[in-house]
């Protein structure tokens, strides 16, 4: 159902020839009202793509009323002629659905410091515009996959009101932000403040602390929209809730669809100073290459955990560190704990606590294994 | 030459049965005087292993009569248990060689959270001592190797005075110091606070800026020992100069056996405001594991070091920034420059420079390539 689960949106996806290979890799959102309020969080990197600078210039003005999205190209590093390919963008599907182009949003992703086909987006937008539908929701999620194995959707629902979305994103997952495009949907009553509010607070704690290979992109953008069509405002915590319950959903997707991984790893920092500490700690060891090497290869190598959180300013003492994997204490007060023989790590899912035993705050990080399937992605060909 | 090439120094290198495969794993340097000046740089992990927790106290005598290192085994995250093997280790080399414990270093590496065998270890000590040479450079460092492929060591002359060392090191090469052991000595008349001012300005700009695969060291670990047997006193530009030169040439040899490499790669960052912005984009270029498996797919996917550079804090302008990989200027202010099909990637070594437009300062990092080897290597079994 995706971004069309609430009432007030069509979309569509296309293939419009951008994708040498005639894969679809055009979508558009339309918020069909009676509401078009929008909220948007977008990367951290200080290299932004011509997609995302124009978006957070449209993203201010709180309303959007259309999403453009297309693989095949990230128009980033592109200078002053990619924005003007983005400008053009969005004034076509403006143009095209009778909107204004201060509120079209435009995401794009794929190869970077590549110009977009121009002579092949614009028509597609004419083309897409025509397919849009109440039930175009997976084929718009369909269109803006890149090495995603799978297309990503989910929903959750309210008393009378729904939150959907999509989302892509298989590799340079990472935090500041997990790298990708999402697109959510809500037919709930919530203006453009509220959407701010709780989107903010739903990807700090997801797609933030998604972190697959510590490379952060240039693309990354996570849109909300509101239609208001249900004519139902929800109270503000149970909005929050399903906002960030799509959310984790989709990050877990992105996770488990992340470029070669065979083991998705969740990491739980607990007894730490501070959340900061906790989160720092978490992407500390989310980070290490020998770990994950480690997890890879299933041995609870629990040294390099402990040469991982040793990098970091948290408040510990080296000497009252634990670790557990999959449930096993194998680091007791910085030393040998249980029996290493005893961590049974054959399943997808590897679970590493880091006890701080310094205070009571925790985060979870989640990150994969590195693969020789990973560098294999990365290497064989541009993307 | 090693160890053993300036005047005043023994060592010896042989296998004590810490490794099961029966290499040599166990190495002694002495410093037979006159002099015993030492100075020594630790890993900044805060979780250190018992060697280097000893060493460090060692070290503020300013005096090391011998070096006990070994491999097979860190001693990393042992408790006090392997605290006291280390404490034992200095007692039983002072009490065979007839030093005090006190100017004994002791080094450790292998696998972090293992107790190493003491029973193996202590007797080895005797007999090392029984092969202690005035030509035992070459043993030493053979002794120290654990994934290395080859020993390594270096030598410099001053007039009249040597400054040798050996290193070892192959994965886990990171910041803070390069992961690694290495010993230097030299008979030139030094006293410890001038070994210890030469010691870190060289290590400050050769292995600290040595970045393999982001992964710090619980046993990192830099000596340099003066014998003072030439009874020259060279001058401090021309010693740091000597001392220097030994350090670059370990640490370019420790980046050419990096773990499953198949390309070096020289990181030069020019034009950036203070050498501190220099260093912090050349390390995140480093680290970047996207562009590290690009390089070893010969890609010169030159939108993968903007996206490293745009997550650090350095002065710089996105639509100012250019990047040339081996000299050809791929990017310039931030968009696309040169055909990249001009790129020649074939060779071992790439080189990138990232121009910052922001100042007259520079750094250069090296680092490798990311590569299924280096995967395997990392998860086929415990190092």
């Amino acid at each position: 159902m995706s971004v069309t689960a609430a009432k007030g949106f069509t979309a569509a996806g296309i293939a419009a020839g951008i994708k040498d290979n005639g894969n679809p890799d055009l979508a558009l959102v339309v918020n069909t009202g009676p509401r078009l309020a929008a909220a948007g969080v977008f990367t951290s990197n200080r290299v932004k793509a011509a997609p995302v600078l124009w978006s957070e210039q449209v993203l201010r003005g709180g309303q959007v009323s259309a999403v453009v999205l297309n693989s095949g190209g990230a128009n980033a590093c592109t200078g002053p002629l990619g924005f003007q390919d983005t400008h053009a963008t969005a004034e076509k599907a403006a143009e095209v659905l009778g909107h204004s182009a201060g509120e079209v949003a435009v995401c794009s992703t794929g190869l970077i410091g590549v110009r977009l086909p121009m002579d092949r987006l614009l028509p597609g937008i004419e083309e897409a515009a025509k397919e849009l539908s109440a039930y175009g929701g997976d084929k718009a999620a369909i269109a803006i996959k890149t090495t995603d194995t799978v297309h990503k959707t989910a929903v959750a629902e309210g008393a009378g009101w729904v939150v959907g979305g999509m989302a892509k994103g298989a590799g340079m997952l990472a935090p500041g932000l997990a790298t990708m495009l999402v697109v959510l949907t809500t037919d709930a009553d919530v203006d453009a403040p509220g959407l701010d509010a709780a989107l903010r607070e739903a990807t700090r704690t997801t797609f933030d602390r998604v972190d697959s290979d510590g490379c952060m992109s240039t693309n990354d953008t996570v849109l909300l929209l509101a239609s208001g069509a249900s004519g139902i405002t929800p109270e503000a915590k149970e909005f929050a809730e399903a906002v960030r319950s799509v959310c984790d959903d989709l990050a877990q997707q992105l996770i488990r669809d992340a470029e070669g991984a065979s083991k998705d790893i969740r990491i739980e920092v607990v007894n730490a100073a501070s959340e900061e500490d906790a989160v720092e700690v978490g992407r500390s060891i989310a980070r290490n290459n020998l770990l994950k090497c480690a997890v890879h290869g299933e041995d609870p190598n629990w040294g390099r955990v402990l040469s991982a959180i040793g990098t970091t300013s948290a408040a510990f003492e080296p000497d009252r560190l634990n670790v557990a994997i999959n449930g096993v204490w194998v680091c007791r007060n910085g030393s040998v704990g249980e029996d290493r023989e005893l961590v049974d790590m054959r399943y997808r899912e590897v679970r590493i606590t880091a006890d701080l035993a310094a205070g009571d705050e925790s985060a979870v990080i989640w990150t994969n294994d590195l693969t020789a399937d990973y560098v294999h992605e990365n290497s064989a060909y541009s993307s």
